[in-house]
């Protein structure tokens, strides 16, 4: 939960806390374990929330909302405008009772294959904290105008490509690749395949760089006199 | 893995295994672990596969095309349309090298928080094998509008671009291209040039007659005395 950016945990009737073992599995993330707040029921753990959603492993008789991961995070980072909001967990082996599920407002539901549906409990904590982290970071995004990364070199012009595939057909010739072959096919097939590839202008550089090494060779393996 | 839908499990040079703590974690899984295939090396083991993303924790030096969980695996998703697809994940502390890296079509980055990025393995692969869940759910409800045309050639494997990226190298070699400097770079580049366009089995053959034509004008820039 701490590397997706979430840092309250509360717990209710923990068996043993604090644990070393706990500890030793927090891998420095010791001050959520720290802050951890620990409560006898859950109705005391969520009374000062706003929107309180409890993730099941299976559907349940009793009638409610059941959401998908995603919806839930939405629904979960949308409440937290107005207030506290909790995601409950169950308990290993057996989850949440219908007693504790009642609490909630609305379940959350991962829809596991249906022949092996037993997802652990850090399975699903881990599926439902990078949700709410993927829709955090996707709302931060639908903000800002500029996403992705900066590439440190600007692609290659549409004629800076034209002139790759200038000196490519140039090379092929030197390098006697066609044969008697028709040079129009393979030129078209070669065009699609680096046009394809989105070269930046240092990779244009390179390849004519190895098209200028291939040329000298030609030149050389027709000698000195062969001037054309 | 398995509850996300996902069966096949490739291990790299694992320590012990079959190992019985393996087996207890399983939980139910036996199935996967069962068929569990070993190989040597990474590159052994996705040499059938059409498309190989490999999970990384932090932003690398290397220039390579770098996506986000969900569009990783939507990526993933349209590549097995075509044939065998590979999610690569390494060690639990050092994660992959640079090397495996670079058998790699592409890296994956899961976006935790800036000052707490450590995700254990477990808790990564979780977050990749509910996106291809979550991903291929929706794209069933969307009733998926076939996934793109049919190629009437077949994408290379891992393995034939392998050898074409030695082929590659030891042309650079034959028309002294690197002239001192130094080749692994260069060839970093080049790889990633070449597995972004994602050439075709037949693009493949056409890139190593050029090569072939290149070398063979080496052959002859150098004189018939000189067969090395």
């Amino acid at each position: 939960m701490r590397t997706m950016g979430l840092n309250r945990l509360d717990l209710v009737a923990p068996e043993r806390f604090p644990h070393r073992e706990a500890d030793a599995m927090a891998a420095g993330a010791d001050d959520v374990l720290a802050g951890a707040r620990i409560f006898d029921t859950l109705a005391a753990a969520v009374a000062d929330c706003r929107w309180v959603m409890g993730c099941t492993a299976r559907r349940r008789s009793v009638a409610m909302d059941e959401y998908p991961p995603d919806a839930a995070a939405r629904r979960i980072l949308g409440a937290t405008a107005q207030g506290p909001a909790a995601l409950v967990f169950g308990r290993e082996r057996t989850g949440l009772s219908n007693e504790e599920l009642m609490l909630c407002h609305a379940a959350v539901h991962i829809p596991s294959v249906e022949d092996f549906s037993s997802l652990n409990l850090a399975a699903a904590v881990q599926v439902l904290a990078w949700e709410l982290r993927r829709e955090s970071l996707a709302q931060v995004q639908e903000d800002a105008p500029a996403p992705g990364p900066v590439p440190d070199e600007p692609p290659a012009s549409a004629a800076q490509m034209e002139g790759l595939f200038e000196h490519l057909a140039q090379t092929l010739d030197d390098i006697d690749f066609h044969k008697g072959r028709a040079p129009d096919r393979v030129m078209r097939r070669l065009r699609q395949l680096l046009l394809r590839a989105q070269p930046d202008q240092r990779e244009v550089r390179v390849l004519r760089g190895i098209f200028s090494d291939a040329q000298r060779m030609a030149r050389l393996a027709r000698g000195p006199g062969s001037a054309e």
